[in-house]
C-alpha cells in the first residue's frame, strides 16, 4: 500500500483533518497518512504551492499527495488526480504548479466517478441529508486518494484528461537575474522565485539592495539579508525581524540579482 | 485492537496531546491513534459537541472516541465510559450530547478503578509527586481508552451507570421550523440546530431574513446566505466574510425557517 | 525498531514537520513517530525544556527523543546525540536540561558524520542547490534520529563527547523554599522550579502571598492560587484568568515557599 502525504488549510480548530483520515482508513484500511501541514493560511494557493514544492523532494516515489486548499469548492472547478512519479489528488486550481516542476504529471483524470463515503453505524435523524457541496476533502478527494493508495486503476476515477490542460499558476522558478516574490513564511521572510543566491552578490527589491550571505545570522540584528533557503530558493529576511513588514514587501514584487 | 479517535482542547503549544498518546501506547502497545482536532476553543463544550457530531458518521463502528474538553477537571464531575456502536471516554459534562443522537449509549461506567500511569525509567527528584488533579486526560481517560481499545471488559473500569443519567447539553437537532444557533466555526460561520436547508426558502435570525442557497458562492461577496453545511445542519455565512461579526450573531440565538 | 517522539517550534503553517517525518520514513522505513508538540513559542528554550520534562516520565525507555528548538541554527553551535535510558537528538543548546534531570545521559556524540537526505525522484532545476544552513531538522537531526531508531551504532554519528560538556540551562528544580518562575503555559499560568506545593502554605512572588490549594477551582474566580501542576511542579494561576498578565509575572522571578 502506498502512503498518503496530506496537506490542507483546514486548521486544527475543527475536525476536518480527522474526518478525512477516517475516510482514508475506511476506504484503505491500514493506510499510512503523514501530515504535511494543516494550518496553511486559508485559501492561499501560492503558499500551498510553495509548501508542496519544499516537501516534494523528500516524499517517496509512489507516494499519494493529497492537497486540499480549495477556494473554489462548490463552483465548477474540476477535481483531479494526476500521475507522475507520485500521485496527486486535489482541486484543479494550480496548487501543484511548483511540485510539478520537480515531478511532471504524465497522466491525469477527472474525479467524476468517485462515490462519496456514506455515514455508517448511525441512527437516522429526521430530515438529515448526508454529503455536501463544501467538503470535497471528505466526499471526493479522500476516496480518490484511498483508491490510488490501494494501487487500483486510475481509469476508474473518471475520464482521462491531458496533463497539459491542468491549471497552473503563472509562476516561473528561474536562476535569474529577474524573478519575483513568491510568498512569505510565518516569520515574514520572503521566498522568491530565484533558484540561486550567489555569495557576495546583491538582490534588488523595492528600490533597496540587500546583501546575499550564507545565513541570516551573518548580518547584525535588524538588518536585511538574502540567503539560499532550505527549499533551494533565495529568501529575504531581517535578522530577528519581519521582512514583510519592515521592508514593505508584497507577493509578486519583482526581484533582481546583482553580481558582487 | 480497536483504533482511538482523539479530540481535545489541549492545543499544540504544550506536550499534552503527545503525553496522552504516549500513555495510550504504554497501555495498549501498537494502538492506532487518529487525531480529530486539538485546537478546539478551550472549554467550549458546544463547539466540541458539534465537532464530535460532524466526525461521528465517518468513524468506524467499534472505534474508541476519546474526548477531553473538561472545564470541570478537579471538581466532582464524573469521568465516564459509555458504550454504543462505538465506545466513548471522557468527562460526564455533555460533550457527547450530539454524537449520542447518532449513536446512543446502551451501557455506561464510572471511571473509578482506572490506575493512573506511573513515571517510568526516571531518576527520583526530591519532593516530586507524580499524578495530578488537573490532567485527567493523562491520568484517567487515556488509561481507560487503552483498556477499551484492547477489548478488555468495561466492568473493570468501575461501577455501571444508567446511560439515561449521563449529562446532556440542552440541545435539540430538529427539522424545524424553530431552532437556534448551536456554535460557530473558525471562519465565523454560524452552525444551527436545523437539520435541513430547503432551497428557495429563508431563515430568519435576529430580525433578518437570509436566503437559502446550495452554497455560499451563490450570493455576491459580502452578502449573507444560508446553506446545508457538511454536517447536514443549516449554516449561516457571509460570502468571504465573518457572519458572526457582520450579523452580530450569538450562540443560542433563535433561528426560524420560512418557506419560499 | 525504536519509536521517535518529536518536539519542535516549527508550527503547522509550513510543511517542516511533515518533511522531517518523510526523512525519518525514508531512512527508517516503518518507524513510528509520535508528535509531542510543534506549536511551541519559537526559539523559547525554557518552554521547550519544560515540555520535555513534563513528557519524559511517560516516554518509553529506549525511545528516541527528537527535539528541534534551535535559535542558533547556522552558527557554530553543536548538533548532538546523547544516550541515557532514552536517546536524545537535537542542538546542544540546553533544550534537554530538565529532561536530563530525570534521565541523565551516559554517553554523547557530535553529529558530524551524518549524511543529509538527498532529493529523490525529481527533475533537476537550473541552478538549484539542495541542502541548507537553516533546516538542520531535515538535514541532520532527522537522519541521526532514524539511525538511532534503527538501533545502529552511535559511534557512526561522529566523535564521542563527554556528557558533562553538553550545555545546560542554569535551571535548578528544588523542593525549595527558594525557586524561580521557569516558564508559562499558553493560558498564562506560571510554572515554577519548586518541586512541591504544601497544602495550607503560601508562595511569595513579586511581593504577593498566594495561597496553596489542591487545584485552581478552590479559589473564587479572578483570585490567584498556587497548586501542584501535572508535571509535579508548583504552578501559579488566576482562576479563569491569566496570571502572567494579572500579576505581572516574568520568567526568572524569584518565588519562595512559606509554611502555613
Amino acid at each position: 500500500m502506498r502512503s498518503v502525504y496530506f496537506l490542507s488549510d483546514f486548521g486544527l480548530e475543527d475536525p476536518y483533518v480527522g474526518v478525512v483520515k477516517a475516510v482514508l482508513e475506511q476506504r484503505a484500511p491500514g493506510v499510512k497518512v503523514v501530515d504535511l501541514a494543516h494550518a496553511l493560511p486559508p485559501q492561499d494557493l501560492r503558499r500551498a504551492a510553495f509548501a508542496l514544492f519544499e516537501a516534494l523532494p523528500y516524499l517517496p516515489e509512489g507516494a499519494v499527495v493529497l492537497a486540499v486548499v480549495d477556494p473554489g469548492v462548490g463552483t465548477p472547478r474540476r477535481a483531479i488526480a494526476a500521475l507522475g512519479r507520485r500521485a496527486y489528488v486535489g482541486p484543479d486550481n494550480g496548487l501543484f504548479t511548483l511540485a510539478w516542476r520537480l515531478d511532471p504529471p504524465r497522466r491525469a483524470f477527472l474525479l467524476q466517478e468517485v462515490p462519496p463515503p456514506l455515514p455508517q453505524g448511525v441512527d437516522p435523524l429526521p430530515g438529515w441529508t448526508p454529503g455536501s457541496h463544501t467538503f470535497h476533502g471528505r466526499d471526493r478527494f479522500a476516496p480518490a486518494a484511498a483508491h490510488l493508495a490501494l494501487g487500483l486503476a486510475p481509469e476508474a476515477l473518471g475520464p482521462e484528461l491531458s496533463p497539459q490542460d491542468l491549471l497552473r499558476l503563472p509562476l516561473a522558478l528561474t536562476p535569474g537575474p529577474e524573478g519575483e516574490i513568491l510568498t512569505f513564511d510565518r516569520f515574514g521572510n520572503a521566498i522568491t522565485t530565484l533558484l540561486q543566491a550567489p555569495l557576495g552578490g546583491w538582490v534588488e527589491v523595492g528600490g533597496r539592495r540587500i546583501p546575499i550571505r550564507r545565513t541570516f545570522g551573518e548580518v547584525p540584528e535588524g538588518e536585511a539579508v538574502a540567503y539560499l533557503g532550505s527549499a533551494g530558493l533565495l529568501e529575504i529576511a531581517v535578522n530577528r525581524g519581519n521582512a514583510r513588514e519592515a521592508l514593505g514587501l508584497k507577493e509578486g514584487m519583482p526581484v533582481r540579482l546583482l553580481r558582487g
